[in-house]
């Protein structure tokens, strides 16, 4: 396969709900390189589904011309997909150190680490993939150690600005070079994507030195312990709240297990500066003073088998909550979890914990920029066209205005969905085909197009449960052969089940005395099930006749 | 059943979350009166669930012996189990004129209209219930004519605030009757319950006239149509739209079953001063010129049948959403329903409308009060108890601390979960027994306790379906007397399927083959059907084996 000469194309591959986010892949003449391997969670309405990954078949079908697939940082929706991905495509991986890090942890479990062909990075390289030179430069996000690409190809250069803020004072002391990035935007950018999660929060992002502030006040005022919930993938919150225990004296335990992994790598790379004697085992947890220890954990979703959710519920192996302790969930909620989260916290309260979350004191700022953030980016590269990206459709409409409000023209912004596909030469951009929906579907083993069917099914069951009736007929008389059987699940009560089998066994005689026609028999047996189902209870079960013959 | 001489309890029913939210009863020696019989929306895991009512069983067992049900207002969470208690209880009801309104169209739906007591009341009326002298204050909420109720009774008054707030600006200039308030402070009160809902929120909530300010601004800006979306028991804001569109030279159109029906009932009832004229049939919400329309509907939580989310998938019988249509969803997000309203939002951007919702603009304003609306309150009654009520646990124990602050030491202040009951005396308060988990499910015609075992089932068919296999045995011979039948839905991916279900019977005739007693055949095929799921897909259907004897 190969493309018109002299255009690129700029593909969005994958991304339930938001656009951009998971993988792009850039495509000129017979190269292709690719620009981060995500994952995304299932909407609520995707009943029993793990997680979804972008839909590869664009980069499968070109498999040999993948020059090289850039990984920004090391959050799951940049590189969740990799372990999925990896069999069906094997381009050289560049990532930076801790990204890496995480990518074999990854890879490892799943036993696909040794064909894997990765390749350390930090934002000083150049790398030359085919036709493309791709430069980095380095942003802060909250995961330390990210890049933002800019990619020079034939016909122009394309800045990929992943996810970024301008903190002015983060954890590691490293904020987003500027400098460079206004380099990059005097020699000219021709496509600049950038992301628009914040897009309707105004102002910049507030800077992790001020909720270091709060947690210094916090600290001050705990009478106990205090325990800390945070994604674990936010090592630079690890690392701050790691120095303002510290500073107060405190030791740390580590629990959660995507915790505990994270911290034992950024530990072995050198990103967490936590030595031995300041790690606390769960046992020393519960037995040293309280005012001499600070617990960090997962579960800032309220996720069943959390960490933080096990404390709440007094089901955690080892540490207990008690009266006198301080419990901080340090996250935003993601939508959908609120439900979860809500209870989490009440369950805290219950134990006699003080709990503080996002409601009542700046425990957590983003790692994505705001309103501000957005403009200083755009200013500062000052594109010739503008692809907001990593958002869902409403966050790119307001990303776009606010390109359009600092005077790109509108017919120089596109607002697309994911599997698009956008072609550019040196003063063009143009809408192409979209080459996808976007994602599929993983499902326990199964690798699945989103496949309608079977989350109706799934919605249904979850909704009204089943019904099913069973008519055994004798093969050589057509008579019945045995007393039809009904069987049901998720759909009556308890002290309902037995009256209504015995209605709808007693239906069912009553619909065979009338004597029907095999032909007829299933329909029959649907119609008189729903109608009994809906009358006796308002409710539409899931109705499978079954008829044998014996 | 009588209560101990001297005694008064209170009774919390109801609530799934929000702790005594929907029902409260006294009690004192034979009599019991009854305050609100409110409904509540279930939570995401209980599936299948169309709502829950509060446990009356406490009720119906004391039926002769209730005085009168006073309804605080006609808002569903204080009004919607009424349809469901009436069978069982039939006490005199009370309520001003809209919540009787709203009682009426509500019990006319059920057939229950004709046998219920019902009785109109104003703020200024006195009722001798039994034991129990009531009196009203009238108390600015988002419903218009909402009553704050004070019980006098032989230990002392209780006074249940309900949900209100000091709002000096409310649309109809009714504000909340801080006078009569200070009269019962005055007069010493014994216990006040008070909502809790927005204990997380600091400062006084915003007055309607601030956000009457915003939607004048949008009012102003807007091109073309606006459509806004509210609750529909929501009549004050929907007096506040229809005063703004007048001075715009707007007409309105009424769109979604229950903004029409309420609008109606607030239009005959003179809540609502709406001219035949100035009210647009469907039609002319889509023929007259966009600038002079205003359409008010139903959908602020993206409800899948609302007005708003039809309008946003282009399905809406009359109204196709349109470039130059302003819409405003003027609500706050109910946890839980985040992602459905995202991704109504993320449509009517699609559809090219412009969109304006509570990330963006002040676009609505809590109907509850905040932190210092409580104190003032808690200032003005200065009770010798205190009960926080309608909020989860976190806003209880949030306001409890709040009311500590003040000066009410600590063992005056309960934090209590649902079905609890106190009892109180002329100068002491104890927690008593609980009577009930607080509520039950009404699922299509079933009202039953909370059955975990249909919704463990319900979970575990949402996430994985189920796997059914039939085998017939001679009655005579106990040979097979059918070839296995496997069924599945909600488990295998369509393309996958005929394959899982050859090897599902391959594997039972391989089961068979070994020779198996009649007794072991059910849990053999069980565990025979797990183990292949398993090692096929990773995923755990419910697995239901059927042994047939012909």
């Amino acid at each position: 396969m190969s493309v018109s000469e002299g255009i690129l194309r700029v593909v969005l591959l994958g991304g339930v709900g938001e656009i951009g986010k998971n993988m792009i892949a850039l495509e000129y003449a017979d190269d292709v390189i690719v620009i981060d391997a995500g994952l995304m969670f299932p909407e609520a309405d995707m009943l029993g589904i793990d997680l979804l990954i972008p839909d590869a078949s664009y980069l499968v079908e070109r498999r040999d011309q993948i020059r090289g697939l850039i990984l920004t940082h090391g959050h799951e929706d940049h590189i969740g997909a990799l372990p999925y991905l990896l069999p069906q495509i094997n381009p050289p991986i560049y990532a930076t150190q801790l990204t890496r890090g995480l990518v074999e942890v990854k890879l490892n479990e799943r036993h696909l680490l040794r064909q894997a062909d990765l390749h350390t990075i930090t934002d000083q390289d150049v790398l030359h993939l085919g036709p493309f030179t791709v430069e980095f430069f380095h942003v802060c996000h909250s995961f330390p150690d990210s890049l933002g690409v800019a990619i020079h190809t034939p016909v122009g250069t394309v800045v990929h600005a992943t996810d970024y803020k301008f903190d002015p004072h983060p954890v590691d002391g490293r904020p987003t070079d500027e400098a460079k990035i206004a380099r990059l935007g005097d020699q000219g950018v021709l496509l600049l994507l950038s992301d628009s999660t914040n897009a309707e929060v105004g102002g910049y992002t507030p800077s992790e030195q001020e909720i270091g502030e709060t947690f210094e006040q916090l600290f001050d005022a705990a009478p106990g312990r205090i325990i800390i919930a945070t994604f674990a993938s936010n090592l630079s919150r690890v690392r701050q709240l790691i120095e303002i225990s510290r500073r107060h004296g405190r030791r740390i335990g580590v629990t959660g297990r995507s915790m505990v992994n994270n911290v034992r790598m950024a530990r072995k790379l050198g990103y967490l500066d936590l030595q031995d004697g300041e790690l606390l085992t769960e046992e020393q947890v519960d037995s040293l003073p309280a005012h001499k220890v600070t617990v960090i954990c997962t579960g800032t979703q309220g996720e069943p088998m959390s960490a933080l959710v096990r404390m709440s519920m007094g089901k955690h192996r080892q540490i207990r909550i008690r009266p006198g302790d301080t419990v901080v969930l340090s996250a935003r909620p993601i939508p959908g979890n609120e439900e979860m989260i809500n209870r989490t916290i009440d369950n805290l309260f219950r134990q006699g914990a003080d709990v503080w979350y996002h409601e009542l004191s700046e425990v957590h700022t983003s790692g994505h920029g705001s309103r501000e953030d957005y403009r200083k980016m755009l200013r500062l590269i000052r594109p010739r066209f503008f692809v907001p990206i990593h958002g869902e459709y409403r966050h790119l409409v307001l990303h776009s205005r606010l390109a359009h409000s600092l005077g790109i023209p509108r017919d120089r912004i596109f607002v697309v969905e994911s599997g698009q596909v956008l072609e550019l030469g040196p003063t063009w951009c143009r809408l192409a085909e979209r080459v996808t929906e976007g994602h599929v579907l993983v499902d326990g083993l199964s690798i699945s197009d989103l496949d309608q069917g079977i989350l109706r099914d799934r919605r249904q069951l979850a909704r009204d449960g089943f019904v099913i009736a069973i008519v055994a007929l004798d093969e050589m008389t057509g008579q019945i052969a045995a007393p039809p059987e009904v069987l049901t699940r998720g759909f009556v009560y308890e002290q309902e089940e037995e009256d209504f089998i015995e209605m709808a066994k007693s239906e069912i005689w009553r619909m065979l005395d009338d004597g029907i026609s095999r032909a007829a028999l299933n329909t029959r047996l649907r119609q008189t099930l729903a109608n009994l189902c809906y009358e006796e209870t308002h409710r539409h079960p899931m109705i499978l006749p079954v008829v044998l013959t014996v």
